[in-house]
């Protein structure tokens, strides 16, 4: 198959897309929002659809006691490695929605982007690995692999069901290289491979200190206030120096190495312009680390939401008993969610002070820190794709960033994670205002199709950790 | 007219009262929503209806740019003393709603409590002063003052229009004493008088760190967290002792005297049932003073509400950009409501670090604070009619608490307040499931009713400061 009838095909595959995506992107799929429950099914059955329409022959919708999610094959002849397309079809709750130009579920595009909640993570990446498999079809050329795909509803709450799911269908899903559409390029100007991810894991903390608010005229510097105590255990999680300060942290951080660091120096980043595209004043964070360091190789902690007390308009003078937090912690290799969560809540109870009660609720969704090695085959075919479609060869970085299921497919199936999304990281994406760059359709499904027919036999079983 | 003569009338007003203040109670009034506009004009309305029912021949509803005040008048022969009864028909916000037992605006009575939002403050002890100017009337004996009453619909959002108010109407409300329903006495089982106030004063403020909110994955460990900044602030406004930590905070507080400290330690004070009653796990505060001189005598800082990022079920793994914090002060002699707003503003400007933008807006409701002088002719008089209704002589304590009017009618007026409220401080003010205690309004209506008969010619206008 010559090179131009499959660019041709991708270019048609590209018709039609915006008008597709805007039908996906206006279902509300928040998986995280009961009341979304009925959208995050629609949105499974828009996926199974257009899969169907793909050309994959086999679809179906598997239930789970949360949202279910879309498995779908295409079988090769025996003997042909195994390769599953990994995507989610469920998207971030939307607030604030005062901050949004227009409504998050009404996509619009402007100026060549569409905005919408979900469009860039990760409905648009993720259609674009469907068509792509419709594009390579169409060219003629069936895909060299045993092809699968595994889209999920519960992403954006990490995941809870898909460890039991990968578990209930290791057979269905075994494969010898899983590719992510989810994930996103570095910058929109250079093409970039992701080679590692972060690991995560949260918790939410309440404080209580009476059975009920008290008035701050009658008890007001005799009682313990909830907020303060909050605020403190809240301010003495990072010490001055932008470390995070629960003990024992940092004991199985693996230190970047100097050709680790060396790389990401010499990789381009316009501090000016980060700060100018997202209305910061400054960069802050762990001394002695750049900023790509901080967010790429080292571990972080931040709050997600701290609340309690009145918050209407105007004034209320109570001193109130319960306040609460969410937390979340970025890993990288070698820490585990689990232990860091044992670490995080010790700490808590440590510092909680007398008067006052902590409950901890950790949160379901966790994920190992994950590394690709940069010799994988996989990853010599990507590089050789990007070079070809996008013009210049791939910056290979890292993500700040968590793909829950890259360590369980490592686990589960021995499988390592490619990611290929192209989403970019400036796209809003958990934020108002998240957009998508159509511009990315016609090379995106290219690349994709590229990469399904040249992959072949030098897939191999391969490790996933460095 | 002869005391049991009184004692009767006093007896035969309280029959009904329940049920007028059920009525009165399931008016939510609360000054502090927008919504509840109207619900605040029907209270005016009702307390205006009680006056004239009460036999009080002038009553006027005062509007104001915010809600209406009701102003109602009883003239007595020229060179009597002038008394004018103070307290308010507004409410505090019910939230949080899930903590109460019966819905806030549906009063119930179990065991002789009366539950509902603004029993206690002030709808309660408001109409027992009502009614004793009823019980004085029936019981033959005007009272030998000329007798005015202000009730307000603003006090639970700080009294913003009442200055223009008592500027604008300041013949019709010259007074030698005012006389609060507002306030509340120390504890249910001991009569007191209440000789002092604390100021107040508040502000909120904002903290932004980036234009919109950011993903952790993406910028974690790299970026300023509004709520991380946030938190530090709070946490920074107190110290390891205590003590508030704003600049200059203290310096004008005039230290209590020994005989001031003597007093409160001698007041009987349980605390082990204070822990138990509020569900406290301990008492805490400023180094050096126990729990009743740091609620009375010494200045205070609370968090009243504090929140920032994503709140929902779940988790949204966010760096939110907008932090919120309202605080308010109680202040004491000789501290300034402005000054220790200007003292904290510049706190937090000096504080807050770079990359973080600080907002601050000052609350309206502001109050200096305020002593009565114990041998006041007014304090002498109250103290002998509690002592023959009551049956014992009261304590004298002061509050925590803030009566933002005293103050004013001290500047404007020349008049001191005497704090007469037959609430009680354990009443959950402004917080779920207030309540105010039935067997407290017939001796409530006959102690009225005893003062403002008892109150005479030894009325002088006397200093209202220490």
């Amino acid at each position: 198959m010559a090179d131009d009838r499959l660019a041709a095909a991708a270019q048609a595959a590209a018709e039609g897309f915006a008008a597709e995506l805007a039908q996906f992107v206006a279902l509300p799929s928040v998986s995280a929002l009961p009341e979304h429950r009925g959208d995050v099914a629609r949105a499974a059955q828009f996926v199974a659809d257009r899969l169907r329409q793909a050309g994959m022959p086999e679809v179906t919708v598997w239930a789970t006691d949360g949202h279910p999610a879309v498995f779908a094959h295409r079988p090769a002849p025996p003997g042909a490695p195994r390769v599953l397309v990994y995507g989610h079809f469920d998207v971030q709750p939307p607030d604030p929605l005062d901050r949004w130009q227009t409504p998050p579920f009404a996509p619009e595009v402007r100026q060549g982007l569409m905005f919408g909640r979900g469009v860039s993570d990760d409905k648009g990446p993720l259609l674009i690995a469907i068509r792509a498999v419709g594009a390579l079809l169409a060219a003629g050329g069936p895909p060299a692999v045993d092809l699968a795909f595994l889209v999920e509803g519960e992403e954006e709450v990490g995941s809870p069901h898909l460890p039991d799911l990968v578990a209930a269908h290791r057979e269905a899903l075994a494969a010898d290289l899983v590719i992510s559409a989810d994930g996103g390029m570095w910058r929109a100007d250079l093409p970039s491979l992701t080679l590692g991810a972060k690991g995560i894991c949260g918790l939410e903390f309440t404080v209580s200190t009476a059975a009920h608010d008290l008035h701050s005229g009658r008890h007001g510097g005799g009682v313990p206030n909830a907020l303060h105590v909050l605020a403190e255990l809240v301010a003495g999680l990072h010490d001055a120096a932008g470390r995070v300060s629960v003990e024992g942290f940092y004991d199985r951080v693996v230190p970047p190495d100097t050709a680790e660091r060396r790389q990401v120096a010499s990789l381009p980043f316009d501090e000016a312009a980060y700060l100018r595209e997202n209305g910061l004043g400054a960069v802050t964070g762990e001394a002695g680390y750049s900023t790509l360091e901080r967010q790429w190789l080292r571990p972080t902690l931040d709050l997600n939401g701290m609340w309690g007390g009145f918050q209407g308009e105007g004034s209320k003078t109570v001193i109130p008993c319960e306040a609460h937090a969410k937390v979340s912690c970025r890993l990288v290799p070698d820490q585990s969610p689990e232990e860091v969560l044992d670490l995080l809540e010790r700490h808590l109870e440590r510092h909680c002070p007398p008067g006052a009660k902590l409950e901890v609720r950790r949160s379901p969704g966790r994920a190992q820190p994950y590394v690709l090695r940069r010799d994988h085959p996989a990853v010599q075919v990507a590089a050789a794709v990007l070079e070809q479609v996008l013009g210049s060869p791939p910056l290979f970085v890292r993500m700040g960033g968590t793909l829950p299921c890259a360590e369980l497919f490592a686990q589960e199936l021995g499988a390592p994670t490619l990611f290929f999304s192209f989403a970019v990281a400036d796209e809003r994406i958990h934020a108002p205002n998240e957009f998508f760059r159509l511009n990315r359709v016609a090379p995106g499904i290219r690349s994709w199709a590229e990469l399904l027919r040249r992959l072949g036999a030098d897939l191999r079983r391969e490790g996933t950790r460095r």
